[in-house]
């Protein structure tokens, strides 16, 4: 038994959706939550800047005495998880490989389609595992960059997003696809448009669920589990005040909670 | 005479459309110019965090021996240009008062519209401005987030774009304004579908040529002027690579420029 607390990082206050399932799957888990709200979005940035800004991250969350990390960035998770885990002596586990096998488990017909940030198509990070867990599914990427600001402003549901959606996504459902994954944190709030625009016969894929199992395995393997009979605490930090992140812990974790902020740079 | 380079800074690679009006009026001025790439955008940030970010980049660009900064970024003008001033003994522009003068300049009725980041609209450092110089003038206000990541997808005239403007803009049209302000260095990017939005009656304010010609009278007045008879020298830094750095090169500028990355964070 292992109460210190797991810590979850995102590029902003998207992961939420992340801890949301964390929180369903382990209520007794203490949580550590940082999100990089001074420097978000990472979808546009280089390798290099999203792993330097992760492994100031992950330096702050030790800090906190974490025994456990999830990369909820799926930016951060496609681009820099190897140099995350050769810096660090932790347990590290990104979004990419659970969403990966969530995707294995949805298709029928063996075509999948991909979308994420313009970093997180670029790195090729699903695509190749997939292709090595399955040489025979067909994988479609699309970089979607405009459905973060979208969710950000709340146009979630309306013709703005619509006509985004119809011209990201038609070219993905003009080829079969039965199953996409939303390789985003912040694509589950554009949900129903995306639904819409796919249609029915597409199921979609979030990874957030199948990593939270992820680490609920790992940890009941490594007997590392917390038993306390309480729910756990959860401590949210931020590197810059924001309205979403109210906005969000209502719509994800439906309460409010506090949020700190602190220098990230000088980690 | 002085032939010291002109720092223009700005969040990310916008700014160089306040590079190509310098360029336009002092052809002859060296320039030093740096985009925050890294941590872009500025427009959906606290105050604190904008203010740390500029104290971090006027110290980078001291350290290229500028003789005067022009802070092409509207946000960080709207914020945070009285405590760079504090801060630094440099001549710094901001492009918020020149912007105002031309908007002035351009109304018939006294009707103004100031279209923005979602900080530059919460400073009220237009309207203000626009007050002290006219208390008799209407200021509309309006912030439009989603402008800023439509022009770096290149959607600068789309369906898209086209819902997003009139979702943002029928309300600014509906009370009568004359002139419209482009309080963003992004927006002029999307003045075909910002114009086609309200109407050929509206006139559209770029505050960006005004900016570089109080900057010259300055200079001018101080005896500080380059009269060198070659062209100046440019120089481009930013924090992170970016494709939209060529792009906007071609773009704004006609020609390409290579960009060194630096770590900002260590000024």
């Amino acid at each position: 038994m292992d109460t210190r607390p797991i810590g979850i990082f995102d590029s902003g206050v998207g992961g939420l959706t992340v801890v949301k399932q964390v929180m369903k799957v382990m209520p007794h888990e203490n949580i550590v939550y940082f999100g990089d709200t001074a420097r978000v979005p990472y979808g546009t940035k280089s390798k290099d800047t999203v792993t330097k800004f992760s492994l100031q991250i992950i330096r702050f969350l030790q800090t906190k005495n974490v025994k456990a990390i999830i990369v909820a960035c799926n930016t951060a998770s496609s681009n820099s998880l190897e140099e995350m885990r050769k810096a660090f002596d932790l347990p590290i586990f990104g979004v990419v490989v659970p969403g990966v096998e969530a995707a294995l488990r949805a298709t029928k017909n063996g075509k999948v389609g991909i979308i994420g940030t313009a970093a997180t198509v670029r790195s090729h990070a699903y695509e190749e595992m997939i292709q090595k867990k399955n040489p025979e599914i067909q994988v479609f990427s699309k970089a979607c960059p405009l459905f973060v600001p979208l969710a950000e402003e709340g146009w979630t549901d309306n013709e703005v997003s619509s006509f985004a959606a119809k011209r990201y996504l038609t070219e993905l459902v003009e080829k079969g696809i039965d199953s996409l994954v939303l390789g985003c944190t912040h694509y589950p709030l554009l949900k129903r448009c995306i639904g819409t625009t796919v249609g029915d016969a597409i199921k979609l894929v979030d990874p957030a669920k199948a990593t939270a199992q992820q680490v609920m395995a790992f940890l009941a393997q490594q007997d590392q589990r917390n038993e306390s009979e309480t729910y756990g605490t959860r401590n949210f930090y931020l590197s810059d005040r924001t309205d979403m992140f109210g906005f969000l812990c209502q719509k994800a974790l439906k309460q409010p909670y506090e949020a700190e902020i602190i220098d990230i740079e000088k980690y």
